[in-house]
């Protein structure tokens, strides 16, 4: 069985050294948390889900979701009493203001959390992962009496959200989406449709399952601008919140995929189900938007947390799996061969993997921040720097970390050879299960386009053009720096070829949209690496500063030190690649007669 | 239920118009192979694949294989008729000699079949394909008496083939060996031991099974040297072929792994089983080498067998699936959305994988006919060229064909967006079939240090030597050639890339061996970009030659124009990158403590 450790110290040092976490004590829910208390939630969380809910990885997938007769749905042995232990302990509520029963503090805190879990049980850490994001679509479109209803209880973690989307012929584009809306005439509305791919739809881990549904109220425009929100509970809830009949929504069966086979994703049948307008009609793309970007960044993190749960368990096997010897000549000649880490190609991997981590923890946090600040700063201008920053860094964060953390995934298998196959080493479930992060909550094509055809032009470009200044910025003092230069210059260099990208943009996509969807994926992976390659600068910097006044942690700031060179050396580089291929534009895929495919 | 077409167009243009097959008339097998003979083979190839070997795959994949309280195992539902009529087609025999009842056909006949029956069930072709590999180990190590006795059964069907090489301690460094063998006194051996992970180990497709196994004689030298080969059949056999008792050989278990469950994975128990040398004693290893380096191009082909049917589901979906609409305009006004394949970003995947797929075969094609003329001509120069070029670009194809034919793979279930992660829609199986390929046979890291550490160096660099020489003399005349020059010019940049590399190599390995191992990935792959290249040129040789002289081909050709041209633009830059990290050597990565991963 595979084994997993929160990596609690590595997101300490990010979020106090490196992010300086407690520059925010300003913010809401920021002030009470001491670097001692931040420690110790930390703690605990890595506890719950080392203790709690790794163990029940492989059963979950050996297992999977059972649907019954009556179309109700068993969740795997074990998932409804790790349920109740993760909402009593206060997981799910962790970001929910304290008026609603949550604990209201940081969102950064409940990112990190994410980590944690999603490493440990991905499957599991869905269920909770889709209420939050219910809980914040709730909290930031609902009206006060859908929050007094629905928010304490979902807070408290016994009733669950999901959010509903997708139809049979409707994925990515939802103006074609049918889901009917019909007025009862009592204010609310009569749903009838049906929705595909629903994780969490239908499960036995809750009391009641809130729906968030997208659907068209009878009359609406066609196209996206038709559709509005609606909260369609599992059961009516009556004013005190007390459970009524039964809804007119069930599970029509659920799906066998590759992974996450612990979820339970569903056919959901809407079948006159009562549903709540949430915002105003029409508007529902807008609210659901919360929930998805919010969402994106969830799934951002399950590719990291496979990653860095498959990187530990590579590490690990590779220390300790006999077999050939050094390259230069025995390094532990008494035994019958040397552990694998001594071949550099097993550290080539290893370093791919370590290097990716380290940095996308910090990239996501220092998202998560943003959000932080976004929502609870009462200063406008850094609200609107903070919201600029992460609507241009959600799209490359969705499709860079779930990119590189499924490879790494891959990779890590790899360093298993022939057991990475095997079922019982467990590392081919981390690759099943990471492969649905590049697909969900928008497939990363989406995302590349979502960067280069809105985030990149939104506001006339202020928050590229802010991100192009803030990283100069970051990167002018160390020139001149001998220490920080090795590691900056490349950064700089790197940062070039991403604003010669954006310019090669702006001179060719207007003219003819079809250069920026050519663009657009190696466009998003030039942005990623120089986002991580930005967070291996403030890292390295925070490094040198550490082991300067601190002699007891100079050796893992070494290995900091090594892994941001490495970084520099041999992952960093492939932004020139991404500007070659984009500057060679669309014609020669556009060329290609249809049928010649 | 996905679908496979056979491409038996392009592996006629291939090997007619670009490989020139016919040329090779003189070599033994090749003069009855006329032009129409040729179609009419891979017709028929292609007819069995599709009607009878690919119904079968999502069933095997389903149902998989099952191990009894007897240690027998059952294949699923189909597979033992699908043998048969694979047998009696003669597809097992088609490159056998005459003599032992084979048909004694080009070997590359067999490897482009391998490649469609890989396309249609992976799982199934295993069967077969491992019967080929110990057949081939028979036919050139085996006394007169082994092969009389054993490759008339095997090439009819009758009885199967196996490889046991791994053991629990001891898979990459085959040193670690235990498995013991005994001298009967009657110059037969008593094998005791335990193999794992070994493919077709015990299944009901055939009357008896033929295991080739290492083992190490009592009293042989430790490590490679002490390991001697023996053919242990299931059950022995008298010297006329009839079957007589069970022999000490059982299945202990079969293994439940990521994918290809069609194929039973199994752990051989070896029970003073009686076994028979082949070969000379010590001296297993160098037999055993024929039958991997025969099972290296078979797993090359697997990996663009998984790559192609990937492909061909993934660009019908994209035909098909209407989704948003074309940034440039609406292409179908009339219907609810355009196909996806209007989408750039589509179309890059799709294209990223025809251009492997279609030059990958090339490669193949081009490598196992070198293997036709390395054991079939009577030219002794032309046998040892031939060689030179096998030995060289073997570990390039397995490695590079994997990997890339596994991304494709992944990219081809992206197409699908959430329906690709759904079982039904069978690209998830693709993934998981094409995983192994990177592994089994010499994971692809060992590809990358037998290419650097062992060809590069042979003979004095005799085989890279002639590799720079004949693809700078393929390349020289289209400098002055204003058609061929755009495709020339950047295949002759990525070899210089390849070329500096070779020479930081000879440079930097000798004194430091770890620079080799830091260098061997890029390396494989820098020479993957370019070999993958050099069939583009010649693809686009022969196709501006077709178009010049037949008119009705000239739709097809055009797209080999536009696909080389999108491969040069987009693919091949990557060596540049690869270059760039080759030169960045060993010591970051060995500077990092053990304990710091």
């Amino acid at each position: 069985m595979p084994s997993y450790k929160a990596p609690v110290d590595d997101t300490l040092f990010l979020l106090n050294d490196v992010l300086n976490f407690q520059r925010f004590g300003n913010l809401p829910g920021f002030a009470d948390v001491t670097p001692d208390v931040l420690s110790q939630i930390l703690l605990e969380a890595g506890k719950i889900c080392e203790e709690a809910l790794a163990p029940l990885n492989q059963i979950g997938d050996e297992k999977g979701c059972k649907r019954h007769d009556d179309a109700s749905v068993s969740t795997p042995p074990g998932f409804k009493e790790a349920h109740d232990a993760f909402a009593q302990g206060g997981w799910i509520s962790l970001a929910v203001p304290e008026e609603y029963g949550g604990q209201g503090l940081p969102y950064t805190l409940s990112m990190a959390m994410n980590e944690f879990a999603s490493s440990a049980n991905m499957s599991f850490a869905m269920y909770p992962g889709l209420t939050q994001g219910a809980l914040a679509a709730l909290l930031r479109h609902g009206d006060d009496e859908q929050k007094k209803l629905y928010v304490p209880k979902m807070a408290e973690g016994r009733w669950s959200g999901t959010m509903n989307l997708t139809e049979p012929q409707c994925g990515t584009d939802l103006g074609l989406l049918t889901t009917k809306a019909t007025p009862r005439g009592d204010g609310s509305y009569s749903i009838t449709g049906q929705k595909i791919f629903i994780s969490a739809g239908e499960h036995d881990l809750t009391e009641n399952i809130v729906h968030l549904v997208l659907a068209r109220i009878e009359g609406a425009p066609a196209g996206v601008k038709g559709i509005s929100l609606f909260v369609v509970p599992k059961f009516l809830v009556d004013g005190d919140g007390a459970l009524g009949p039964r809804n007119g929504v069930s599970c029509g069966s659920i799906e066998k995929k590759m992974g996450i086979h612990g979820n339970a994703t569903c056919v959901m049948n809407y079948d006159g189900a009562q549903g709540f307008l949430v915002g105003e009609a029409n508007r529902g793309l807008n609210a659901m938007f919360v929930m998805m970007n919010e969402a994106r960044l969830g799934v951002a993190m399950q590719g990291l947390a496979q990653s860095e749960v498959a990187y530990q368990n590579a590490a690990q096997y590779a220390k300790e799996r006999l077999q050939g010897r050094a390259l230069s000549g025995p390094k532990d000649p008494g035994k019958p061969a040397d552990p694998i880490i001594v071949h550099p190609d097993v550290r080539r991997m290893l370093l791919e993997m370590k290097a990716f981590n380290e940095a996308a923890r910090g990239f996501a946090l220092s998202a998560a921040l943003d959000s932080d600040i976004a929502h609870r700063s009462d200063d406008a201008a850094s609200r609107q720097a903070a919201e600029d920053r992460l609507g241009l860094l959600t799209p490359v964060l969705k499709g860079v970390l779930t990119d590189l953390g499924f490879e790494n995934t891959v990779k890590a298998q790899q360093v298993l050879g022939g057991h990475g196959y095997i079922r019982e080493w467990g590392m081919e479930q981390f690759v099943r299960d990471a492969r649905i992060c590049m697909i969900y909550e928008g497939a990363n094509g989406i995302q590349a386009l979502d960067l280069v055809g809105r985030k990149l032009p939104r506001d006339g470009g202020r928050a590229i053009m802010a991100y192009f200044k803030d990283t100069a910025e970051l990167l002018a003092p160390f020139e001149s720096d001998e220490a920080m230069k090795s590691f900056a210059a490349p950064v700089k260099a790197a940062l070039d070829d991403l604003q010669k990208a954006t310019m090669w943009l702006m001179q060719n996509a207007m003219a003819k949209p079809d250069n920026a969807g050519a663009a657009s994926y190696d466009y998003m992976h030039l942005f990623g690496r120089v986002a991580l390659g930005v967070m291996w600068v403030k890292i390295a910097q925070a490094a040198m500063a550490i082991k300067a006044q601190e002699p007891e942690r100079a050796g893992l700031m070494d290995a900091k030190l090594l892994t941001a060179r490495f970084y520099m050396e041999r992952m960093l580089p492939e932004t020139r690649l991404r500007l070659t291929r984009i500057s060679t534009g669309a014609d020669t895929m556009m060329s290609l007669p249809e049928e010649m495919f």
